[in-house]
């Protein structure tokens, strides 16, 4: 399974003392991308090739907060449905434990933000991923 | 109804264009926040009163893309279930189309991060809120 | 004189209760974008537009810390040297006392990242603008 | 000498399709930190030993821009000046050319935000240090 790794910095910290809320969603970003990077699905010179993950949708639970240092680990799950991306993670912190989970949906947008279908490379990179569980 | 209005700016567009999805965790943020003061339950002085918002879950929805220099809106409402508050939001953008909808569950947390009852006057205050359809 | 308004929201601090540093340089750009905007050299739709503000240089230094909740002031002054636009900037906060004073270097880009020369149009404008003295 | 390495994120770029200059301070912000990991100076279980890094001054020169999935390396050279600490920068895009150079200067603040003294830990780590030239 593909994992990757966040080592937590200052800036992402709040007056709280821990991770504010919406780095989350850059770290489940970070995965996202090197997952599809890591299938030959993500070109970083194209930037049209990244629009194909066009956010629809995200829902993240916080479970422990995660601190200045921490390295974290964020597991990354895959699968289509119709002409829709769905992603899911689950991301662990101090002593492993796990801090958050979240999934995202995605839709194929074209650099004129316009819906596009599914590239068949996607779908059948997909199609050998495992989803073995839902995590949220 | 109470709205807050952020102005998009220039630090919160990425390389499509448009507003970064993690951003609108940020606007709800100072909706919710800017809710919380219109009400007289935060006090931006004393650090731990903010922490009575600890976030526990958020779902968000992106319906059109926002862009630089849009003037948002967002509508806020809350509402309790047991020990946790509960906040949905939405928000309009150009020609006051609704750009996204979304959802927080926040559980009262003191500075120490542990789990403390939700304040009578938290209660109260959610009481007279209008809740008047879930719009995610 | 332009004065940009900032109220510093809790994603802007950071572990050690105070806003971190790297947001001034999105304050200042907040104040700039506005300055434009307010002296009709900025159209928000165009984004070629912002481009002319491409960053070369930035200075800042901080003088007192900011806080969650703060109603920033910010002052901008700008100039014309050559072909590069220079912005001063002074921030005030609690009891309106400067916690921070910056400058920033322009040049002129286009959307393909090339130098252009310094349209008329912003030297007519910066040529009305009043710099009384150097704050940094 | 202490070499940073980030790989610049999608939500790090703006509308330019460049990344925005405010993360550069964040990336100078990483290098420091990691350098001073290094070195046993910086403790990450302990928020306070953070504070000796405080913030007073950032001045930053950008050369060439900087795109999404570039791998930067960022050189990291520290030194004294009575009671401040003093870094210099230099960050390396594509083709290992300099896309940027930076100095910052920090005081020895507490959790208070009070000035402190210069631990005698970081005068002595500084004053091993190479200093080779001044890069801005």
């Amino acid at each position: 399974m593909f994992i990757h790794h966040h080592k937590v910095q200052f800036y992402e910290t709040d007056l709280m003392g821990i991770v504010h809320h919406s780095n989350y969603l850059r770290f489940y970003e970070e995965a996202r991308v090197g997952w599809a990077h890591s299938k030959g699905l993500l070109d970083y010179q194209s930037p049209g090739s990244a629009s194909h993950f066009a956010v629809f949708e995200t829902q993240v639970k916080h479970i422990k907060p995660t601190f200045f240092g921490d390295n974290l680990q964020i597991e990354v799950q895959g699968r289509t449905e119709g002409n829709r991306l769905i992603f899911q993670y689950r991301l662990r912190g101090r002593n492993d434990e796990i801090c958050s989970v979240a999934k995202t949906v995605h839709v194929p947008l074209g650099p004129d933000l316009k819906l596009l279908r599914l590239p068949a490379s996607m779908k059948t990179a997909m199609e050998s991923e495992k989803w073995t569980e839902t995590w949220l």
